[in-house]
């Protein structure tokens, strides 16, 4: 054997696994010792999914739908999204534009894959979510990481695109409510984007998988101002099916040909039982119990937030959705990832380090997950005190 | 705007979308205008999904096990498989080394991004399963599609692999049943394959998706040979299970933990009701409605293969498994996408023309599934010889 016996593609060395799952492990054998930890870690709804979704699923599997949809998603589906859009949005989207796919992550490699060229770079937030960086680089693209801060809400902005934006830029990606921040990206900032990627000819990504979850006012979606935006949806945080792996895209209509012809290719379909069971995610009894589930992670923010701040972390954007706090540690240590394994040792809280959300001042930052209750978010609080009052 | 607004992959010209599917839209046009269509163009089992499975399925959901699993799937269901592997094939597979995917198409998007740079060459059969190059190309790779035909049952053998490797050369892949040809690769040929890409430190990436679906003989994996291939298999074919969309790969050792990072930044996971489901795949019970399947399946191509002999296709090869015959068709049309429209329009029987799978004579081949019941087989012939006879 030569040496290319072990060849592994260069974008390997590029690509990082989650950072925090050794933690996780190291929670996990801490547990099965019999050990308490409280998880403010994971970034996955505690609720289940909600009961007309699963009645759905289990009628779906009963009516034997387990045969493939076509690529693009079930007719039914796309036309129930376009009436959510109308209904809850006010906004007009053609159900032929909105392409149901495996989870967002499967919603994000269609778009990366449709839209680059080795070279061409994406612009994104620094902190961010860490795959959207990954995504990029897998088909050869290069991810243009823009470090952000409180003054912008930890988003970025139509001055931020001006000054990153070069020869080889496509397209510029946001999150709103964003992972690990939890704010907003406000419409008069969205708008300036839109026109600003628009007059280089580039795209805007607006990743909205956190929409339903946004605590202060009504969530305006990106289709609102353009119809030339990339949206991407999922059926996993806001409508509690994160196992199903079921997400969509809004495309402009140019590229809807051609990210159905991928989708064809690279995955044949979305799961085909998740579907029939999404069609029960936008029904008037399903919506009512995810408004009360936005009511409890509203409710845990509110304790979690000022207790974190009283504490001594520094929050100083107010998250406004999803279910994160990122917060400046260096009230306690210069490093997080040291912080974290200490008080994951020391009181048996699990929070993630600021590593897995890219290149600027991860050291400086955790993040909390308020996805548990708030018996045990206060028991958290407690412990946390106890480490580091 | 500038050119840019409609900025698409300079990839996206060379990935085809399926062409059947344009003749599956006419044929369900005739229908829903009253015509009767005998489908023998459908890569579907038209069983559905063993009652085992299902009842596996409901219980996953009554149990709630609707949350994210380990990106590279469920403990239990690895050592399921690796327990296939033992019992089945009588080869000793760690699960370590069985990665669990969103279908065979997860499987192959994994392999095919660990292992390709930009340049980086896969060899592969033509005609073939189109997605194979679509793959390479969408990971900025080179598909050296290989011309093949009877002479070698339409399969690469170490004699191509000698002939074509080159310099960029890093995998060659092939399919064992093949779809078209429903062919399969001598256990002598795997292993002069396998002892050739080792010698050049390449990969063999082995298709087993149709694995338990050979009519003759015992399939052979090529696990028995070599425990450095990639072997790609499915849940969908043989267990009945298309619309979960489920498959898994099993990886050489060095691989592992590059294909878990990549599985959580593309996929988080493959589908958690589809994998609880599949638990109960390899129960003697499914087995044994399986096994009938299959016997299902035989008796069908023993009613086709000589029905179509007779009416004048060429089929010089008796395809061993899967649920394809690839025909030879010029004895009727030297253009079998004419052939194939005409059929559809003048008796209602609808085939896949040669050009979905590749570009080797293509206009001189059809592809037939037998994946409808005999007598519906049976009538689509009577109408054949209507036309053809």
């Amino acid at each position: 054997m030569d040496k290319r016996a072990a060849h592994i593609a260069r974008r390997m060395a590029d690509i990082e696994p989650f950072h925090v799952m050794d933690l996780l492990a190291r929670a996990r054998r801490l547990e099965a010792a019999g050990r308490s930890i409280v998880h403010l870690e994971i970034g996955e709804p505690d609720f289940p999914t909600p009961e007309p979704i699963m009645e759905a699923g289990r009628k779906a599997l009963a009516d034997g739908h387990t045969h493939y949809t076509p690529a693009v998603g079930l007719p039914a589906l796309r036309e129930t999204i376009a009436g959510f859009y109308r209904d809850r949005h006010g906004v007009d989207v053609s159900p032929e534009r909105i392409i149901i796919t495996p989870g967002a992550s499967g919603a994000l490699l269609l778009v990366m894959a449709v839209l680059l060229d080795p070279g061409d770079q994406v612009l994104m937030a620094d902190p961010g979510y860490p795959c959207n960086r990954h995504f990029v680089r897998t088909f050869e693209g290069e991810a243009v990481s823009v470090p952000v801060g409180p003054e912008s809400a930890y988003q970025l902005t139509a001055e931020h695109l001006e000054s990153h934006w070069g020869e080889r830029s496509v397209a510029a990606m946001v999150a709103s409510p964003a992972n690990p921040t939890g704010t907003l990206v406000s419409a008069d900032t969205m708008k300036r984007m839109l026109a600003f990627t628009a007059g280089r000819g580039g795209r805007l990504i607006v990743d909205e998988i956190y929409h339903g979850l946004v605590y202060d006012e009504e969530a305006i979606t990106a289709l609102a101002h353009s119809p030339d935006v990339f949206v991407i949806n999922s059926f996993s945080k806001y409508f509690g099916m994160t196992g199903w792996r079921l997400g969509w895209i809004v495309a402009p209509e140019d590229y809807v040909r051609s990210i159905d012809k991928l989708a064809q290719n690279l995955f044949l379909a979305a799961p085909t039982p998740a579907q029939h069971a999404a069609l029960a995610a936008f029904q008037p009894e399903t919506l009512q119990i995810l408004d009360a589930r936005r009511e409890a992670f509203r409710e845990r923010r509110d304790f979690l937030l000022p207790a974190l701040r009283d504490l001594g972390f520094g929050i100083p954007v107010t998250p406004e959705g999803a279910f994160y706090i990122y917060a400046d540690s260096t009230a306690f240590d210069s490093d997080s990832q040291r912080l974290a394994e200490r008080l994951l040792e020391e009181v048996g809280v699990a929070i993630t380090p600021g590593l897995d959300f890219g290149h600027h001042r991860p050291q400086a930052h955790v993040r909390f997950a308020y996805t548990r209750e708030i018996a045990e978010l206060e028991e958290g609080v407690a412990r946390l005190r106890r480490s580091l009052g």
